[in-house]
């Protein structure tokens, strides 16, 4: 009942189907974690570079274009991943394909660690822009964080299908909204000359301590470190491509581009606008800032700016949060479209349990999308949605991927180059291998820099968490692999069993008993016995009496048990017949009565479901459930479906009717031979 | 593993057997219940009456009196019920043969109530004489209190069968103590006139307010029925008889005559002592005591008694403590006795869960016992181990079972002498008929009083209580009666039934599938259909395909499942042949593979599993399992002795050997026909 009413009524398997998206509603759909990450970026620049006082602040805008440089050659070979593999494979195909399985797995759970992170960075950052503005919500970030991926969780386990024009209005407007506040920034300070002031414009920055030589300079490596974190979400377009209207791979390659620019615009605009009006960001405002209010609540990089810019202007400030909160929250959901996606792929190649590839009642993939909120969750109550302590995890998974996938296309070239002839495509090919080889290089000298900066701040964390998700994948591959070799049927088509000896288990002499030595003699075993287990005396007195009087053509078998237990006793039995002749079958018939309501199964020994769970594992040995239906079952046996007929609540099926869209309908069996 | 270094090892049933008990044994076993409970009784007295501040404790030795003659006479009353019935049922029995299954219920619930609060009041009572010694005891008493109950559940389910001896040295030891320093306290003030005078002898009582006329005979009355608590365990002889050595009924009248003069002796001693040494008891010492330093720590009765009489010889004063806390932890005991029999009895009368009835590893009724301390722990913790808030709910139960079980034997009487003739016979009986009535009719006026003045106080708690256990037990025994009416077998045989349609459901085609096709195949079904269900569209193809390579002699029947569900096409697919054929039977023979290890579970689907227990609710469908072992469950199938006599821990049974004694071994399995 929970269920239907949180995830809705189950969607027949053929609704499953891509509708093209245009470049216009691609761009948004594909883009919103790539801008989204501009929210944070800056904030997470002036926030690393603040520790060194004044000094090192003034730095920020050349890491910023040295962030865009990064996202110019990401892009660019990207570009050219979507041109090679254009079914949407993404990282982990290309990493499979050309590096091995060894590296694809390493970018399958650098990918999944990455999507997690996704899901609470943006979050967590959607909640800290909001909270600029509503200080409620900034006080129950935690709880509200939560109850936010929770609502994700429900609206995607739904089948959230709607996603071009609910991705498109908020991501266009995020880009008006930032785009037109640096434009007007700009405007106010270089055309018409004003002060545009933040409100932390006068604060003085402490040091924690002089920063000079090397330190320095680490502290910089540090600051592009975060900044970095604007890449994300890049590479989404390219596990897209199928996605796209025709031509699928060009239109994706110029959406890419699109995105690249505007990315950059976005971040290097900011952090100048940020610059020219004075904001202080740090990490905590109570001892690195001076001049300060006592009861200051730093607010972030683009709240601050929108006030200043906005100034007078309340509605631009509150639309600005808004929004900005709103494509973090849709960044947030990318992740739960694409991880649940990874992880059915893996699934498939056995890497991951079956359950991540079977699609839930709404044709998403259920299971994938409660173990992503459900790390999510874990993550944001363990770092209190704090979205800089949660980034220093986050970009080592993202440039792992990148280097390995820009690697793999590196392989890819040169396999191709090698049988090519066309001087024409070989020179388009070589190229593509420069900006590639480019693109490993650089994105291989980024992963050092975060893995040498980041480390200890919590990059550990994601690193040992891939570490374990990898042990995990090769562990479960291994399992069904050796399940898979046991499994495999023979060439001929299996012998007859050679005999068959069926044994009925007594306890008394009821109904379903008698049930079970007729059912059992309809089977016409070889030998046919009636066993029963001897725990109070008495009792098997009165049934062997019961027996006798009936003249049952079964003979009955009393098996003794001095310490009063019922299942080995009957173990040892069918063991010493398998023993006798080990090539014959053993049938186990087991009587039950079955009870309707949960309370009654208190008042019944279980003893026939403990038999029952043993004799499995005893080989050779069929065990056969003779149930017999109490009256308190008599509902069980309907299906909600039923039920509501005899109620009346819903019509019967019209025969030969299809429009039955209630499950369980008799009009969905249909047989086929 | 944890199981077994509780509890040890299994006995054999054979070692059930009763050791007859002399009466200067019997008197310790059965008697520890009833006169610890004079450790509790004078101090209720007291703090009962101390709330009218020094006027109504006067009247304590009078209410001390009065319980006597109330011992008295239900002392001599169950001298009556134990030559009438020596079978040991106690009042359950005499109450549901004399005034039917009804009262017999209300005393068998009372009874229950009775035994849990027992271990309560006991454990409770014990912690704080002993916490009157040793006070970090008395600051951790919950604890500790739990504690002891854990202990004596753990000695139970173990078998505790050594009561004998254990008994009688801490019995006689309290026996001997109590009437000692009752004795040496007498002897030094009315013998050598010395001056004893209490701890709390100088303090002041502050009346609460000021009782007179009816309030007052309303509080002498509490008085009496807190002092009534004395009487609690007086029954345990009457349930006992069995155990005595012959003649038994006569020797359990002697042993019970005892136990009423030393309870006696010792409660109206220790009543007259504390009042003569002066001793004060309140329910709130800080703020019902006048004089007392700031820190006083109430002591109970006897320890005061102990700590004045034995002034200057501390070693007194601690063994008084212990023996007495020892003896009403040994009072708790007999309830763990008492409750499991009294359950297994109603078990056995179908009034509560069989299991209740079946004796466990050391032929304890475990189930029993569990239940016992599990509620025990909830009343102790709940009212923090404080035996004066315990005792409000516990003499309810007493008396209900008393008075039932006395106006049971009236009518016994009465339906005797309608037929006997015999008059020195009939003297006696009737002579025992008004001993038993007028026993009746003060324990009725008792459980009046008890009723009137402990109702708010916490007797409603009990009360309600006993209501629940009734309302379950008519429900218990409700269900089983309808369950055994639908299983009554027919006269005739059975027939066989008409035609029997095989099914083999089918996944995938791997080696499970084949044996399980062959099985089907050996059984000599009518009809034999493999079915599987299309999930996947390309899987179901692939698996058509292999079918027909394999040209298995067997049709493949595809059911299609628009929603992706696995269990409810099944369903519809075996009713559908049973609506076609009604009187034929369906087997369903479904292939599984079993894993050993509890985390292979989560790599595969539990469909067999949920297809399996839904199967068993459809009428006249047979469900067989066609294990396949894999490779992991290896070591499963082997039982602990086994794998021991693999590893050569044990040698393997002599062929015809008896000395098998541990469970498993070849010769538990003694075939009898």
């Amino acid at each position: 009942m929970l269920k239907r009413l949180v995830v809705g009524r189950p969607f027949r398997s053929d609704r499953l189907q891509h509708t093209l998206l245009p470049k216009r509603i691609a761009l948004p759909v594909f883009a919103s974690d790539a801008l989204s990450s501009v929210a944070y970026a800056p904030d997470e620049i002036l926030l690393t570079l603040s520790v060194a006082g004044g000094a090192a602040v003034v730095f920020s805008p050349w890491i910023a274009l040295a962030v865009a440089v990064v996202m110019i050659t990401v892009v660019a070979s990207y570009r050219q991943n979507v041109h090679a593999y254009p079914s949407g494979g993404g990282d982990y195909e290309v990493t499979t394909v050309n590096l091995g399985r060894k590296f694809g797995l390493a970018v399958g759970s650098a990918l999944m660690v990455d999507y997690v992170l996704t899901v609470a960075v943006s979050t967590s950052s959607g909640i800290a822009n909001i909270g600029s503005a509503i200080p409620f919500i900034s006080t129950h970030k935690v709880v509200i964080a939560v109850v936010c991926v929770l609502v994700l969780t429900a609206a995607n386990l739904r089948g959230l299908k709607e996603s071009g024009t609910a991705f498109a209005i908020p991501t266009y407007a995020f880009m008006v909204a930032i785009l037109g506040m640096v434009g007007v920034g700009l405007f106010r300070i270089f055309v018409l000359g004003q002060d545009v002031r933040a409100e932390s414009a006068g604060f003085g920055l402490k040091a924690e301590h002089s920063y000079t030589g090397f330190a320095f300079f680490f502290l910089l490596l540090r600051g592009f470190s975060s900044g970095s974190a604007a890449l994300t979400g890049v590479e989404a377009i390219s596990n897209g491509v199928p996605a796209f209207k025709k031509p699928k791979s060009r239109n994706a390659a110029t959406t890419l581009l699109l995105l690249g620019v505007l990315a950059i615009t976005m971040l290097v605009g900011i952090v100048m606008l940020s610059r020219l009006t004075g904001v202080k960001i740090v990490d905590d405002p109570a001892t690195q800032l001076t001049g300060a209010p006592a009861n200051y609540e730093q607010k972030t990089v683009t709240a601050q700016l929108a006030h200043a810019v906005f100034a007078g202007f309340t509605p631009g400030f509150y639309v600005v949060a808004a929004v900005t909160a709103i494509i973090l929250l849709l960044a947030a959901n990318t992740a739960f479209n694409g991880f649940p996606v990874l992880g059915s792929i893996l699934a498939q190649d056995r890497f991951l349990p079956r359950q991540l590839h079977t699609r839930g009642d709404r044709l998403a993939y259920s299971n994938g999308i409660l173990f992503l909120a459900a790390f999510a969750i874990v993550l944001i109550v363990a770092f209190e949605a704090n979205p800089t302590h949660l980034i220093q995890l986050y970009i080592v998974g993202v440039f792992v991927s990148f280097t390995l996938s820009q690697t793999g296309m590196l392989r890819h070239w040169n396999r191709l180059l090698r049988t090519e002839r066309d001087p024409a495509v070989r020179r388009r090919m070589i190229r593509s291998r420069a900006i590639n080889g480019f693109g490993a290089c650089l994105t291989a000298i980024v992963l050092v820099i975060v893995l040498v900066t980041k480390f200890l701040a919590g990059a550990w964390i994601a690193i040992a968490a891939m570490a374990v998700i990898y042990a995990l994948m090769v562990g479960i591959r291994k399992h069904y692999d050796r399940v898979a070799r046991e499994l495999v049927p023979p060439d001929e088509r299996g012998v007859l069993p050679a005999r068959n000896h069926a044994v009925v288990l007594v306890s008394q002499l009821h109904l379903p008993t008698l049930r079970a030595v007729q059912y059992a003699r309809a089977t016409r075993p070889d030998t046919l016995t009636a066993v029963t287990v001897n725990v109070d005396e008495a009792d098997t007195r009165r049934l062997q009496n019961e027996w006798e009087e009936r003249e049952l053509p079964v003979p009955l078998t009393v098996i003794d048990s001095p310490f009063r237990e019922i299942t080995r006793p009957i173990i040892g039995y069918v063991q010493n017949l398998r023993r006798a002749s080990p090539r014959d079958v053993v049938t186990v018939f087991i009587p039950e009565y079955v009870v309707g309501k949960w309370w009654e199964h208190l008042l019944h020994n279980q003893s026939a479901l403990r038999i029952k769970a043993r004799l499995l594992f005893e080989p050779g040995v069929m065990v056969t459930s003779v149930p017999w239906q109490l009256a308190s079952t008599e509902n069980k046996n309907l299906t909600r479906y039923d039920r509501r007929l005899k109620r009346g609540v819903v019509r019967g099926p019209q025969p030969g009717g299809t429009d039955g869209t209630e499950p369980g309908s008799a009009d969905d069996l249909v047989l086929r031979k």
